[in-house]
């Protein structure tokens, strides 16, 4: 194993305090915690709180700040943060109009996130909370009953982040939360795998020539294993499976995310978003906004993933592209 | 080789389209030629051009928009735009204000952008051009005579992009850029090679546990081969370089910037981030601003690069601070 960093065991220790010094004009560090919270409270406005295992940077901390997150908690790497340190987060998040939980769906996250929602309770802080399952590749997984939460959890963020600012209630943004889970849909594929520090060795193989369709962002297996192929013919089949999953017909209007998992160069990633935007032209469905790039990670893993949410109100687009002041976004 | 693309002769091609399609509300590609401009013209404003082989994105593409460049021009993977397409851009950045050129330092960049100039003299567009030379590695290279241009360019984009903003002449942005050039210091490591799509192999060889430092931006040799060691150890050699070169002493301000290579993960960069930050505070060296990520890149290589801006100026902070409207800052 390869990598930069003192001791596996500090690895997310030093990542946070190196986060916190290199960005503490927008964000700081709970005392005692793995919280990351950004700078400026707004008393009366919901407090936003996501996070998970770590290893998927620059998500969750880098989306912490104005229009987006109030904080992020960070757990082992591709492990939960514990209901003590979510707690923490809740905490820093309340600005005393409740907080809404913004939670990937995996076992481990779904019940300590519940956990801490039942500590918060006790103080009389009210929390909410909802779960993203926007990976169709499979129905349940190694870590998960039901669908794996992954890329498309961003978009929440952002959409949630930009109606949290402009005052919408506790109950609001819980609603509008869930019908934005129902219309985002991600599929991913990998072309290597990636190092868990304190495991010291890849979490799973592929030939070389082989790619998996259908991974979660921490290795869990995806639906099938196939050769090296075109992008074009890539694309297609994530396009085609997702298109199916929501009913994408000529007129719809969507956002596409094309998220590089750790270590796809962005030529790759641009190649891949022209054959999409080739494949949503033919289908006459309208792109409102592309992203491309890095957003949710798993370590130096090759390979990406396709997220398209289906407008179901077209002022989702409007809030995505609210500017924000994050790390990251 | 496993690359997501269609045919390794058209990669840079699909890339400009992928990334014009996916970001059309901030930049155009200028028809049959492979520069990317941005969308809005300000009369009388100085443009500016910065460009060069591809592989390193975001460089430079990214950084076109408001606040930062007028066009990038992007050649084939790691190889000089043609001078014709460089010409393509200055007529592209063109105001009636002139046109400043910020190059990287490689022989056949420098050659080729002079070129272009001297077509761009006979259309009567005035240009001017700055050579960035911060790596401090090695004093010639497979490439280059004198330091190579590395990641301190993204820096100078910044700085110059907001001075060209706020109004400033040509002859005034070419004598603030040869300033901020010969303030800005970088150094770099490599722990995995990377593959040209043309070539099909890495382009050198590392064992299993060996890093190069010293490395360039497409695998040009450093000056000397380690085994891997701690990041607070790797943290402590490059900025021990760098300080020596730069003369920086207690009490200096300073902007750092962490700059991932392609595949090297945030974890990684910010634990390194956080060894810096502990060098310089022992230093007394003040960190005015940081910025940590994939700023420019060697496709899929690991590794990272250090640099370091010391302040001449404090007026450079805010200019790095000016929000920009662009794909990548």
């Amino acid at each position: 194993m390869k990598k930069i960093l003192n001791g596996t065991d500090q690895v997310v220790e030093q990542m946070v305090e190196g986060l916190v010094k290199s960005h503490a004009d927008v964000v700081h560090r709970v005392e005692g915690t793995r919280v990351i919270a950004r700078n400026d409270k707004r008393p009366g406005k919901v407090g936003l709180v996501s996070g998970g295992g770590s290893g998927h940077e620059p998500a969750h901390a880098g989306y912490v700040g104005r229009g987006m997150l109030s904080a992020a908690v960070c757990g082992d790497v591709f492990t939960s943060p514990t209901p003590d340190q979510i707690y923490e987060g809740i905490k820093a998040a309340d600005q005393g109009a409740g907080v809404l939980l913004i939670v990937k769906n995996y076992t481990g996250d779904v019940m300590n996130f519940e956990m801490a929602a039942d500590l918060a309770d006790a103080d009389d802080i009210k929390v909410e909370q909802i779960v993203v399952d926007d990976d169709i590749a499979v129905e349940d997984s190694t870590f998960t009953t039901g669908r794996r939460g992954v890329a498309g959890t961003v978009l929440v963020h952002k959409i949630i982040g930009a109606a949290a600012e402009a005052g919408a209630s506790l109950d609001e943004l819980k609603a509008l939360g869930e019908k934005v889970i129902a219309s985002v849909k991600t599929l991913g594929v990998a072309l290597s795998p990636c190092t868990v520090p304190e495991v010291g060795h890849p979490g799973f193989e592929l030939g070389d020539d082989e790619i998996e369709l259908g991974i979660g962002i921490h290795g869990e297996p995806g639906f099938t294993r196939e050769k090296i192929m075109p992008s074009a013919s890539l694309a297609k089949q994530l396009y085609e499976r997702i298109s199916n999953e929501s009913k994408l017909l000529a007129g719809d209007k969507v956002v596409v995310l094309v998220n590089g998992m750790g270590a796809t160069p962005l030529m790759e990633q641009y190649v891949f978003a022209n054959d999409v935007h080739e494949l949503l032209k033919n289908a006459g469905v309208q792109v409102a906004k592309t992203l491309v790039g890095d957003y949710m990670t798993s370590l130096e893993m090759a390979g990406l993933s396709l997220t398209i949410l289906k407008l179901e109100d077209e002022k989702w687009v409007d809030m995505l592209k609210l500017p924000v002041d994050t790390i990251a976004w």
